[in-house]
């Protein structure tokens, strides 16, 4: 079905980027908090960023140049200090990071996006930023990408990264990306951040709609807690390095770009879930049946962010009802005769009321899916039918252990 | 300002109602699992029910008769089975409970109003049912209001009543309430029922309307978890017992009442926030500032509801961080320069950006609130302003807990 294939290197694996991450002081801990990714040359820019009300100045300065000019030569971010809540002063700061990042660079500013994470409220340590950029810049390589994707991390546990390859024309065209988050907002550490690079040419009209498009099927259907961050961003370049024909219009081309730049972003997006605060299993939601995809998805996010099921899902319980209860919940309406309910082979559901099962032994296959040991698959997949329509939509997210509230409930201001 | 008092009394408060509650044997506990409010005559009946799309029998049941005729003589509970998710045979239980009590009590079956909770998926235990109605009947006495209160819960901790008095041209007015709810479903037991009664007269359109706009600012606004039950139900009856003027149009006799009734709902609202799954405390929130009572209500509700907030107000710990971002995701626009965070009397943030404060203290105010020690008040109180507008709103919730993860997930079904 897919064309493609899985590969390395992250941002750094489309043709013609360069990463680095290095510690410039900005985290107390002396862990890497500074990262670059470079384009060789000028590359087609989009954006997708919080919708909270309440957000940082790097969102309000992306926002600000993409829609002056929909292109860049690179990406600034920064761990430690969210940048958020920080007034006319963090305007200054953002604005002052990109400028110096330029000047090394030898690019105009405006060719600089920049992102934050870290604590709400907390200026950037700008000394500290601006003693680090020759040493992000001279460590600039085409093998960087790790190191990028460890020096945007904050509470994750693990570094996350995937890329994808495909044939256009009969040349490679690569779509890589990197992201951070765990809970929507831990401990005041703002959240989801991810970087998607890619080599083919292609107009900025069609890579925004695509990289929205990728947005709602991936990011935006992942959920820890429900907490939407003020930092979240997800910034794509797309720079032709790959020397395929330009894509200018819809057509096959496009669909075989946006269906692997989805895919990428959907494997950044589990990342995400999987390293949820606290998380023990990801959780896989499947909706088919409803009027339209935007309803399934609705639904399979409702699901996969019910505090009930995901505490169900945490005691390898299978709870039908708490499934149920939240499809129905999700403002989208169908005919509950309609409703199916299967949890990984198990069908628990049907026409609306529960059918008899095998209790024990469908916690057995949540207990399993969990500890990656059923079959191949290390999720707890939920499979939902909603009647006879065509849309369909996936959600991931993760159950709700002690460990969450420990972790949310146990830091101290 | 409030010109009513609080009464005792519960439902049987107001004139012309009795209530009863039995144990006919539909939990398996023993415990008290069947309800009656009676109303000596024809009252005038509102209801609101759940949004869900998966809903029990019942609910459908009382929408098809209060659209069919706006008044009603009983309401009956049953607590044990949620009689939801039960398809055809669910219809033809609530029809036949309904149509068994009617007969008992010598009224017509149109005139009983029916709600369930308990277990999703499971029907009423129909001969144990039908079985307790003439004790249910007997019982039935105008100092019953506990003995209901009791007969309605599930997993609730205990039992909620609530009850008013004013005068109306003289003469003594009451509103009275009782309700049951603690988490949206815990163990597949469907959730908050609520049932006012009063003995004012008024016409049936402005008692759906006062009903409606009470839940909305009261009931619409606890969350403990975020989910909505297949069952929600607040079912008020109006009968005129109190002999005072009929009420037929708006004006400051029906803003007294409604002014009552939605006191009465907010007691009975706190109550359940109170008694949420694993809650150690309750929370208000308050916002003003707001375009309208909308906006601040939805800012309200999104704090309130943070897995993140409350998971610090478990923690003891003033998170203005997390505040300011779940007002910020609450889906209303708001210039995030005119935030004002304060958590009891200190003010965390100002002008969007945060203020230095004591943060020990701070944290000694939510351990005392929490524990009922500070002042009278034994609420964690939140206070955000988001501008000049002239929308004001309250929401209710409680804390995240270890407790509420395990008595969610330790359930085994």
């Amino acid at each position: 079905m897919a064309d493609w294939q899985e590969i390395t290197g992250g941002v750094t694996a489309p043709k013609g980027f360069k990463a680095s991450g290095i510690a410039a002081k900005l985290k107390s801990s002396g862990a890497p908090d500074l990262a670059l990714i470079f384009s060789e040359v000028d590359a087609i820019a989009a954006g997708v960023f919080t919708t909270s009300q309440v957000k940082a100045a790097c969102v309000d300065y992306c926002r600000q140049r993409l829609q002056a000019k929909p292109s860049a030569r690179a990406i600034l971010c920064n761990a430690g200090q969210a940048n958020a809540a920080t007034g006319e002063q963090g305007w200054i700061d953002a604005t002052e990071s990109a400028a110096v990042l330029a000047q090394a660079l030898g690019i105009s500013a405006d060719s600089v996006l920049i992102a934050s994470t870290g604590v709400i409220g907390q200026r950037i340590k700008m000394d500290a930023l601006k003693a680090g950029i020759p040493q992000l810049v001279a460590e600039a390589a085409a093998d960087g990408s790790d190191k990028a994707a460890k020096a945007i991390t904050t509470t994750d546990l693990v570094t996350k990264s995937f890329a994808l390859e495909t044939l256009i024309d009969g040349r490679p065209v690569r779509v890589g990306g990197i992201c951070k988050g765990s809970g929507m907002i831990h401990p005041n550490m703002a959240t989801m951040l991810a970087f998607v690079t890619c080599d083919a040419a292609i107009s900025p009209q069609l890579w925004q709609q695509m990289v929205s498009r990728a947005a709602d099927k991936s990011f935006n259907q992942i959920t820890v807690d429900g907490d939407t961050s003020t930092n979240d961003s997800l910034i794509a370049l797309a720079n032709g390095e790959s020397r395929t024909p330009a894509i200018i219009e819809p057509g096959a081309e496009a669909d075989r770009l946006e269906a692997m730049l989805t895919e990428v972003c959907m494997g950044m997006a589990k990342a995400i879930a999987r390293d949820g605060e606290g998380a023990t299993c990801l959780l896989e939601i499947r909706v088919s049946g409803a009027s339209d995809d935007a309803a399934a998805r609705a639904i399979a996010r409702t699901i996969a962010g019910s505090a009930l099921f995901k505490a169900a899902v945490f005691g390898r319980d299978p709870n039908w009802g708490r499934i149920a209860a939240a499809a129905g919940r999700a403002g989208v309406a169908f005919e509950q005769a309609n409703l199916r309910v299967q949890l990984g082979e198990f069908v628990l559901m049907e026409n609306g009321q529960p059918l008899p099962f095998d209790k024990a032994a469908a916690s057995d296959y949540m207990k399993q899916a969990a500890a990656g040991e059923y079959l191949k698959s290390d999720t707890v997949l939920v499979a939902v039918s909603v009647g006879n329509g065509s849309g369909t939509g996936l959600a991931w997210g993760c159950d709700l252990s002690y460990d969450y509230v420990k972790i949310n409930a146990e830091y101290t201001t």
